[in-house]
């Protein structure tokens, strides 16, 4: 969800700006998390970000995603799986949050964990490497900031080229 | 989760009689829902308490369950998946109790999901028979009153039998 439909990074990077009268130099988050490239003293400002309640219910959807996962939707079995068990006060959030821009899925398909190794499908479009290692199908990595320099797994550098697959 | 450890359907009878003056007929529960045999004007009332949004955070345990699962915990990788994103209001009063009552789980371990059939996992030890269907591994029926004339399924009558096969 967070990276792949859902931009929890811009809002992160929105947050902090705003209450730290600091802009984020985006030329050093290629290869790195938004905390790695904070001054020591503001590391701590993401976990505080994430856990406020309400920080899932007005991300930005991560561009082409919702007409290529409709389109995606009609021919395959879609499941939303997202790790977000360790805020469980955002739980209903992100779930109003799926209502709201991708009306199409059925809450039967949407799957909140925290370690992803327990689910089977045939493909997985995921950003974190952590979860794409311990896939058992096809891993698929969904280009964001923190994962540009990996090369372990097939990439899909946007939604456009996730339709030229699988559509 | 719901049959299994947490006694949902002893808050349900609870909260029919308090609510509805009525008692509830337990001789007639073995092979059915509660709202199956309840007066059809008040068969609404089931799906009416569930979605209480503070319906799961005091569900009684099921007896065993906290001393057998601990005991598995320390020799199995162990999962709590639980249906009920049905009820989005409810999965932060869920994760509440799972922390309240089996503090010994990581909330890694926790799955809050809709249709259980992307679980991979060795054993699955479910209620519903709709979910050990769907499963890949081996399906393990846990008794409760709804589904005592299934014959479909190995079946573990409580968790002392639980315990007595995986310990």
């Amino acid at each position: 969800m967070d990276g792949v439909i859902a931009d929890a990074l811009g809002k992160l990077i929105y947050l902090y700006e705003k209450e730290y009268g600091q802009k984020v130099d985006k030329t050093r988050l290629p290869g790195h998390y938004l905390e790695e490239i904070l001054p020591e003293a503001h590391k701590g400002c993401v976990r505080e970000f994430l856990f406020r309640k309400d920080f899932f219910q007005d991300l930005d959807v991560i561009p082409d995603s919702q007409q290529v996962m409709r389109a995606l939707h009609e021919r395959y079995e879609l499941f939303i799986v997202t790790a977000a068990m360790e805020f469980p006060d955002s739980l209903p959030h992100k779930y109003r949050w799926l209502q709201e821009h991708f009306p199409f899925l059925h809450w039967k398909n949407f799957v909140f964990c925290g370690d992803k190794s327990i689910i089977q499908a045939d493909y997985l479009i995921d950003d974190e490497a952590k979860n794409l290692l311990t896939f058992t199908g096809e891993s698929i990595m969904f280009t964001t900031a923190h994962n540009m320099k990996d090369d372990r797994f097939r990439r899909a550098e946007n939604w456009q080229e996730v339709a030229q697959w699988f559509l």
